[in-house]
C-alpha cells in the first residue's frame, strides 16, 4: 500500500458497520460480541463479591479488564500467550488502557466492595480491536452494573456516563477514521482515543509510526475522533435500549 | 443432584441439539463453531508449510492441538492461563486427546512436510468440551486439508476418516449418552469415547469418580457411545456437503 | 520391531518379574520400591496435618500424587524438568491419574483433615511405569496410613481396598500383558486399566497408536488385564503381610 | 496534596534542574547520567553487530529498549523484577516507548545491519522517569553513532534530529510541567509528550486520572510541553559540544 | 543439641559408613549409588556426542552436572522443583560446585567434542549431600570414560586423578569429619572441602554458621579433610578394581 | 594473559583505589556507592517492620541480599535477568554469599522483628563485584541501622562489628590481592575471603581454576587476605566517621 492510498469503500469520516450483540454467552453478568467490520471481540464482565488486596476495608469496589486473542483471530497463526508461558508487552498495554478507561466513567464508591472482571477475547481481528473492546465492555460492564441494580444490591448505578473509542490516523496523506488492518499497516499516523458521551477525553495515544506528524495534523485527527465516538455512543446507547 | 437423577429433557440415548457451522471466522483454513447444546467450541485449523524438528526431512506430516477456555465460557469465572503463566494439567490432558484422535485418521505421508496445528477454543462450557472440540476439529481438519487438495499442493485427501467423539455415563444409576454439566458432576462413572465413522475405537477412557464400576457397565456405556457417535458422524457429513 | 514380533521369554499373559520393596527408604511414613522387570519406581507416601485450601473446615481428606524421572531413567538422557521449569503434559497426565487411582479406593471422611503426597519416582525405566507408579503408591499408601492407625490418630484404616495397575496391548496381531519398552514402541494398541481387589474397575485409558482397535480386541484386552491385575493384588498382599 | 496545591518553588512552566552526564560509566558505547531533579536515570546505548531475526539481510537497523528501576530507586523498596522473575506491565509498556520514541528520529538504512540496545536504569525516582529515559538515551544514542562514525563504520550520522520529552499535568486546576513525584500523584489528567527538534510530535500519551479532560485543557497541556521541550533539546545540544 | 554435643558413634576424625555400588542402574554409561551412612545419592554420567554452543568447533570436551533431592529424601517433604517450577539458589550453587570438581581433574582436549552431564540425585539425605555426589559422580564419571576408551572412541582415559569431597566442622567446640544432619545442625562453623587423591586442594569453602572462626581452626579442619579425603579416594579405588 | 603475567600498576599486596561514598542515592536507609577501582556497586540498605513467615513471633530479625547486574556495567552487554525472567546461578549465589556476610556481624535478637534487606547493583563492572558488594553493603547496612537508634526504635546499635571481603589469588604463579578483570581471567587461584574488623574468618571461598593448589599456597592467599581486610575496615570506619 502506497502514498497514494485512497480508501474506497467508505467515506475518510465514517466509521466501519457497527454491530453490538448483547448476551452473546450465556454465564457472564455482561456479554458482548462487538463487531468493527470484520474485527469481532467478545467482551465479558464478571462480578466478583471481593476487591484486590490494596483496596479491602475501603468501601470501593475495583474495575479490571484482561485482553487475548484466539491463535487464529490473524492472517498468520500467532502463538497461544497460555502456552508460551506470558503476555507480550502489546497484550498487557492493550488490558492496562481497557481497565483506565472504564475506571474512568465507573463511580468506584457507589459499586462498594467488589470487582469487575473484563474480559475482551478477539475472535476476528482486522485492525482497531483494542479501540472495539472498549467500546464493547463499556456496554457488558453496563450490563453486569445493572444486573446489581435489579438484584437490590445496588442503590443506584455506578456507570457515570458510556465511554467509546476509535482509532483515527493518517494514510496516505489523508486523515481517516476507524482504521482496518491494511490501512493501520499503511498509516504514518496512529492514534487511539478514548472519549465519553459527554465528549470529556479520557486517553490519547498518538504514535508516529514513520515521521513526526504536526500540531496541526493532531487537531484534525482529534476533530476526526471526536465525531466518530459520538456515533459510537449512539451505537452503544440503541443496543441498552433493546430487551 | 442425588441418586434420584432422573434425565427428563430428552431420551438417555439421545444427544444434546448438535450444530456444525462451518467458515465461522474468516483468516483461517478451516474454522468451525461445534455446539452440543449450551457447549459452544470454535474449532480453528491452521496449515503451516513446515514440521517440528524430530520430523523434517521424513517426508511426513504432523497434526497437533491446542485447547483453551475463554475465562467466562464457565459459570464462575475462571483465571487466564495466559495470565497465570502455565496450562493446567487439565489442558494439557486433553490437547494431548484432541491432537492423538485426529492423527489416527490422517494419512500423514500423503499430507507430506507440513504441520496443521488445531485450535480449540471454548467460549461457552456446558460439560463435554473436550469430545466437542474432537467433534469439531475433525471437520475444520477436513476444510483445511480440501483447500490443499483444491489449491493442488497436495493429490489426494489425507483424511482416512471422519472421527467423533461423545461422553457417556452412569448417573442416578442410569446409563446415559452426552452429559452436560449438572449430569457430569452429578455421575457415578464418566467415559469419553472417540471413534471413526466405520466403528474403529480410537481411545476409551473411563474413570470412575464415586465406586468402581463393573465390566458390565462398561459394556453398556460402550454401546451406548457407539450408537451416539453414529449420530455425530452423520452430523459432520451432513455439514461437508453444504456448500 | 516388525508385524511379526514375538513374545519370547514369557508367556503374552504373564506379568514381568515383580518386586515389592517396603521401607526402601527411612524418613517417609510410606516408602516402596516396586519392580516390574526392569521398571523400577520409588514410591513414598508423606503424611501432612492439613489440606488443600478447597477442603479446609469439611471434615475430609485428601490423597494426592507427583511423578517424577530421574534424566537418566531412560536410555537417553531426559532434560531434568526442574531446570527447564515446568513438567510436561505427560508427567502431568500420569500424576492425575496415579491420584484418581488412589484416592477412589480411601475413605476421605475417615481419613479426617490431613493429605497424603504419593511421590512416584522413575529410577529405571522400561515401559509400564505409571502402572507400576499406582501399584507401589498404593502400598506406600497402605504403610502410612497404618502409621497413623498405630499411632492412635484414626479409628480404622482408611483404605477400602487394595489398587493394581496394568498395561496390556495388542503387538504383532497378538494380546499381551504388561508391555516392556521394546513392546510398547511395537504396539498398535496401548490400553492402561486400573483395578480393585475386588475386581472393580477404576480406570480404563485405551488407544490406538496405529489403526483403530475393534470392540473383540477391546473385550480381550480387559480380560487380560483383570486375570494380571489379580497377580498384582496377591504380590501387594504379600508383600504387606511380611514384617 | 488537595485541590489548592500550589507549585511554590519554581514556574509552572518550568523544567526541574536538568543536567546530563556524558560517558558516565565506561564500557557502553554511549553512557549518559540524566537528572531531572531528583530523578536519576543512567541510560546506556550497546552496539551490536547483528539484527534480530525479522529484519536479518534486508540492509535495515534497528533500535530497542529495556527500563529497569532499581528496587531501592523508589520511597517504599518495590520487588526486583529478575527476583519476580517477569517485568510488570508498566516496565514493558515503557520499554516500548522508549524504543519507539528513538527509532523515531533514526535513519534504519543508514545504520545498516546492526542494532543499538538503550538500557535505562532508574537509581532515584521523583516522577518523571520514562521522559527522563528518552531525553537521556537520545544523547547515548547520539554517542553510540559517533563511535560509529569516528571508527570507519558509518558513513554518516544516521540520528535525523534530538528528540526530547517531558511530563505535563493540570495538579490542583493549574496546568504544569514537569511533574516530580508529589505533583503526579496528585495530578488530575497526565500527559507525556515526545517531540523533536524541529517541533515534530512523536508520542502524545494523555489520561484522565480522575475527571476527563476538555479539549481546551489537551491545546494547554501540549503547548506548555512544547515550550518545555524545546529547553530539554538545548540542554541537550550543550551536553554534545562538550568535549 | 547443645554446646556440649558429643559424637559418640565414631571417632571424630572418622568417616561414616561409605559403599560405593557401580552399574547401580542399566542405561547409563555410568551408574554409582553412594552411601555416607544414611545419605544416599545415585550419581550418573551420560555420555553426548556434542558440545554447548560456546565450545563448539574447539577441540574440546566439557563436564557439566545436574543435582535434585526426591521431595521425600528428607526429614520433612520439600516441595518438588519441577513443580515449583525453579530450581533454587541452593540446587544451582552445588550443582555448579560438583560441575567444576570434576571438569578440574578431566583432560578437556583429551575428551574431544562431547559433553558428559553428571547427575546427581539424592534417594536419602542425612547431611554432607553434596560431597557425597561430587565422590559418586567421579566413580561415574571414571566409568563412563571407560566406556569410550573401550569403545575405540578415546584413545586415552583422560581422567587425570581421582578426586573426592568431604565436610568437616566444629561441633562443641571440637573439630570433626564428615558431619550428619543432627551435627550440621549444630555446628557453628561448616566447610566443604574437595581434594584430588593426590592431595591438591580444588575447592575450600568454609562458613561461620555463628561466631567467626579463627586462623587455626580453619587449618585444623584442613587436615582433618585431608585425611578424610585420602580415605575416600582409597574407597574409589576399590570400587573401580571390581569388576 | 599468558604465565608470565606480571601486574604492574600497583604492588601486588595492595589494594586498588577504594572510595566509599555514603548517602549515594535519597530514599533508602542506607545508601553507599563504593568503588574498588573501576568496579563500581550502589549498595542500599532498606528497613522492613516485619519479618519472613519461619521467623514471625520469635523475637528475632533477618538480613537479606539481593544482587543484580545493570546490562552494560560489563564490557560486553550481558542481558537482563528480568527480561530472561531468572536470575542465574551465579546471581544466586552471590546473594546467599553477601547476606549470609552480614548475618555474622548482626545481632538478630538485637534488631527485633524487622528485615533489612540489602540490594547490591554492579554499576560498573572491573572483577571483584560480590567482595565489593559485601564490603559497601557493610556500610550501608550500618547506617540503615543506625536511623533504627537514632529513632528510639532500638536501644543499642545490633552490629556487633565490621565485615570486609576482598579476592586473591594466584597470577602467573604471583600471589596476588584484590584482582581486576583482567586478573581474575588469567588467575589459576581465585579465592574470596570474608573477614571482621577483630580478624575472624566469616568466609573461605577458594577454586581452583586449572591445576589445583597446595596447602602453602593456600596460607599465602590467606595472608594476603587478612592484610588486605585490615585496609578495607580502616576505610569503612573512616567512611563512618564523616558526617
Amino acid at each position: 500500500m502506497s502514498n497514494t492510498f485512497q480508501r474506497t469503500d467508505r467515506a475518510a469520516s465514517q466509521l466501519r458497520n457497527l454491530r453490538i450483540t448483547r448476551n452473546y454467552t450465556c454465564h457472564a453478568e455482561g456479554s458482548v460480541l462487538v463487531e468493527f467490520g470484520a474485527t469481532k471481540v467478545l467482551c465479558t464482565a464478571s462480578v466478583e463479591e471481593s476487591v484486590p488486596g490494596f483496596l479491602r476495608g475501603k468501601g470501593s469496589g475495583w474495575v479490571t479488564a484482561e485482553y487475548g486473542m484466539l491463535p487464529r483471530a490473524t492472517n498468520t497463526r500467532m502463538a497461544r500467550e497460555a502456552a508460551k508461558g506470558k503476555q507480550s508487552g502489546r497484550t498487557q498495554e492493550i488490558q492496562r488502557l481497557i481497565g483506565r478507561s472504564l475506571r474512568a466513567v465507573t463511580d468506584m464508591a457507589a459499586l462498594g466492595e467488589r470487582q469487575i472482571t473484563l474480559d475482551c477475547d478477539v475472535l476476528q481481528a482486522d485492525g482497531g480491536t483494542r479501540c472495539a473492546s472498549i467500546t464493547g465492555a463499556c456496554v457488558a460492564l453496563h450490563d453486569a452494573l445493572s444486573t446489581l441494580v435489579t438484584g437490590g444490591k445496588l442503590a443506584s448505578h455506578p456507570m457515570r456516563e458510556l465511554v467509546g473509542a476509535v482509532s483515527v490516523g493518517i494514510v496516505g496523506g489523508q486523515p481517516v477514521l476507524d482504521l482496518d488492518y491494511a490501512e493501520d499497516s499503511a498509516c504514518d499516523t496512529d492514534m487511539n482515543v478514548v472519549m465519553t458521551a459527554s465528549g470529556g477525553i479520557i486517553e490519547v495515544q498518538g504514535t508516529a509510526e514513520g515521521a513526526p506528524f504536526s500540531r496541526a495534523e493532531l487537531d484534525t485527527l482529534l476533530e476526526l475522533a471526536a465525531a466518530g465516538i459520538g456515533d459510537i455512543v449512539k451505537a452503544q446507547q440503541s443496543a441498552l435500549v433493546t430487551r
